[in-house]
């Protein structure tokens, strides 16, 4: 059992869980609680820990049997993880890595439901989105260099489980990126208080991507330029803007309800 | 200036930033951040407090030269604060009161688009439906008891605003309050994985109200036996559920959509 916060492998997991450069370079990241562990693809788990308490119940014994893991003291497991009330279990996991092709639900991209963020910077919203994008048979999340790491370890929790399942590209030149999606033929929406369109009015169902911005400041003029059109979700009263992350559930779901 | 965290009124709104008895006993909650101040009615604002730093910007100087402000040094803003990086203004407001006759959107109830919670337990999530409901055309919003306090500084926060312009009602019986809007001839629909209709099928033009539950376990069977019908979000993938907050956005702007 490891009881000592200066154990090499509880300084490495907390290391992963506070810096993206180190889980770049190891090619790793955290995830922890038992949803989180249990739906990790096995081939791709590199370690997984347990606290000394999880290991007192039965039935949470039973779902770790499969497993190899390190028992970890309760205070310990407590310093290494990134919650308040840790559930006890986590587990390293290898990056996947996705290519642009793998994004488009088939080919040539004649299903591809894509959603494109740019600046996201909660790490609970992009989670969400990532959730709520599986839910909507989204093929693909792009995401551009300001967003938060899809590998912080809120963000991890806040996919529920759906960062194993959704293919995502990290864009390093958004503009060439999109600039592909237009050559195979996908049109751009982009999610834009200047809309001339509600958000229900055009036909998402050919191969779609959509454009959502910043929490704050929305698209910028460049991202938002991209677009073949630009479409509004209608607000009532003095409301200025909405979650992104709503906002991105409110479009991926049209596209799913007219799909459907 | 306030230059001590001993200060009777910093320790007051600490006290009031930490426990709602003392928001309830003194029917006084806190507003913090430039947009919520602005935005609080002039006339339910009780104190305002402002950081030194913050008035050695000319422009928000100007912003605030209508109100009367205590100004507080930065280091005893910071510890009266319930963020992490203050924006070094906030504002004792107090608090709305409510009749369940005020959420109704006009007389007899026939613009009625309510949403009822049961049991949300993240702040963010009670926030952004706040938000998001002020967006869709929501004419209240239902609590009950067991849903995290709506003066709660971080739901206060995640409307945006919202928190002054959306009428809500705290619901000591949830059921008793139901029955009272079903007489109202309100349609109510929960958010139930076992729903037999999509989300979209139902006509929601008319008066209508809908159920949203806890996080993590959706809505009781007790809760969900209020409905006249149950709804479902159709979901992809191996997604589970949605989050809370999505979930009920995709709800209030189907009848947003349907109404325009």
């Amino acid at each position: 059992m490891i009881t000592s916060t200066a154990n090499q492998q509880i300084k490495r997991i907390a290391l992963l869980n506070r810096k993206a450069k180190a889980r770049y370079g190891q090619q790793v990241f955290v995830a922890e609680g038992m949803k989180m562990c249990l739906e990790a693809p096995k081939e791709q788990i590199q370690a997984m820990y347990v606290s000394e308490s999880f290991l007192e119940d039965e039935g949470r014994r039973a779902e770790v049997s499969g497993y190899s893991y390190e028992v970890v003291s309760d205070a310990v497991f407590c310093a290494a993880s990134d919650t308040e009330t840790p559930q006890g279990i986590l587990c390293l996991v290898r990056m996947p890595s996705y290519r642009l092709e793998d994004l488009m639900g088939g080919q040539p991209a004649g299903q591809a439901h894509l959603l494109i963020v740019e600046g996201i910077q909660d790490p609970g919203n992009l989670g969400t989105m990532i959730r709520t994008g599986e839910g909507a048979g989204v093929t693909g999340v792009i995401m551009d260099k300001s967003t938060v790491d899809i590998f912080h370890p809120k963000v991890i929790r806040a996919t529920m489980g759906s960062i194993y399942r959704m293919p995502f590209y990290s864009a390093s030149d958004l503009a060439g990126t999109v600039g592909q999606l237009k050559e195979r033929g996908i049109s751009l929406y982009a999610a834009h208080l200047a809309g001339d369109m509600a958000y229900d009015e055009p036909d998402y169902t050919g191969p779609v991507g959509f454009l959502v911005g910043n929490e704050g400041k929305g698209l910028s003029p460049q991202a938002a330029g991209l677009a073949d059109a630009y479409v509004r979700i209608p607000m009532e009263g003095s409301v200025e803007s909405l979650n992104a992350a709503v906002a991105a559930a409110l479009l991926m779901y049209e596209a799913n309800r007219q799909r459907r």
